[in-house]
């Protein structure tokens, strides 16, 4: 289901079997990318996987992807072979179409309470990307957290999806699997609590061994070492292929 | 099911009838409150409207908003009275929770697609808040309504929901239904070229006619007033009160 490197400018679009599985267009370490990996895997959708090199873009991703972003989810089994972008509009999708494992819940009251904790989870993503993109200091990051925090505590589940994880838990995790890097960019200065994030301390120790997770998964050390390739200028892509 | 004016710093929180309807916190004039409006109406849902002013924002608007934003969806009949954001999620909150004159397609596919248009959108709202707020020229507006123009062709219908307006249409409509203010901003620059967007002209002259657009319109004229009123650093959130 999955495919090695990452393919830029000059490749050839590659040839897949016409069995009509969507193709999911990605590049291996965004995190983004990942909830639709996430989505695909708990849901068991076969489909093939396009690593993609952000950098170089290849000149045929325009014809999958028309503002050249991953992920892409390109539906060839259906009529006019549309593609779907936006990784939570994908998610949605794969949910509303597979009902195997369902991610969401059924009541639109709950859905909608899901769907606004994972919006308010981009003051996380937003935190994240100026430590890691900016070199920020990580001031908004800590705060964003607690909101998390709480709401566990609230649910007062194990995951927040209940028993075991869904739409909320995969959609937030990908930023949680890459903590290391913040740890080592703000170095003294990195401070998860673990008394002030109790509850998501437990998540992270119980998320991180989920079969889903660990479908897709790169350690701490891959993660550091494609950032400072990245922040090196010579992106390491293949990393892990 | 409207209220009039809009409740600033020191106000009292209204008391409304123990109803168990839903009470939408908003704003007259803000395009993203318009959409959570419409939905309303579109679907005939019985609520009440309580009008917050932005600028000085009432002590209690806290207590139903916790980000203090607007449109939040107060849904006092519903267990623990949660508060909803995010005019995207309330709209699809509504069209889930309330059958009556469905809004988004059934098909999984078809709503992935009405949702990627959607956010699509974003490029024309933000190019928007650029002319109107930051003074831009509106280069980057034009082109991005040459997506919707398109898209209308490829859909072949008045409305970009078929022969009656639905999500896609009442979602971006509140950004046309202010043109009249980036034509004042822009003068002479202004070029909404009728032959460019032919389709998109039509689709104006149909949807403004619209009763549930109807329901909340306001006049050219009175948008620019209350843009002039804004830029004066005098907001008149009362104009149509």
């Amino acid at each position: 289901m999955s495919a090695g490197k990452h393919l830029g400018k000059g490749s050839v679009h590659p040839a897949l079997p016409d069995d009509g599985v969507p193709r999911l267009y990605s590049m291996r370490f965004c995190p983004f990318a990942e909830r639709a990996h996430l989505a695909l895997n708990a849901k068991k959708v076969p489909h093939h996987t396009i690593y993609v090199n952000l950098t170089e873009k290849p000149e045929w991703l325009v014809d999958v992807s028309p503002l050249l972003k991953v992920p892409a989810l390109h539906l060839v089994g259906e009529k006019a072979q549309p593609s779907l972008i936006e990784s939570l509009i994908i998610v949605e999708y794969l949910d509303e179409k597979y009902p195997e494992n369902p991610l969401l819940p059924k009541d639109p009251l709950k859905r909608a309470q899901d769907k606004i904790l994972v919006e308010r989870f981009s003051a996380i993503t937003g935190a994240f990307m100026k430590i890691v993109i900016h070199g920020g200091d990580g001031a908004d990051f800590w705060p964003a957290i607690d909101i998390f925090e709480a709401e566990l505590g609230k649910r007062g589940t194990p995951y927040f999806s209940g028993e075991k994880p869904g739409f909320v838990d995969y959609m937030i995790w990908p930023w949680f699997e890459r903590l290391a890097v913040a740890e080592f960019i703000l170095k003294e200065s990195y401070n998860f609590d673990k008394k002030r994030y109790a509850k998501i301390s437990a998540w992270l120790d119980l998320i991180v061994k989920d079969e889903v997770v660990q479908s897709h998964y790169a350690t701490p050390e891959q993660h550091l070492t494609y950032w400072k390739s990245r922040k090196a200028g010579q992106t390491n892509y293949d990393l892990l292929a």
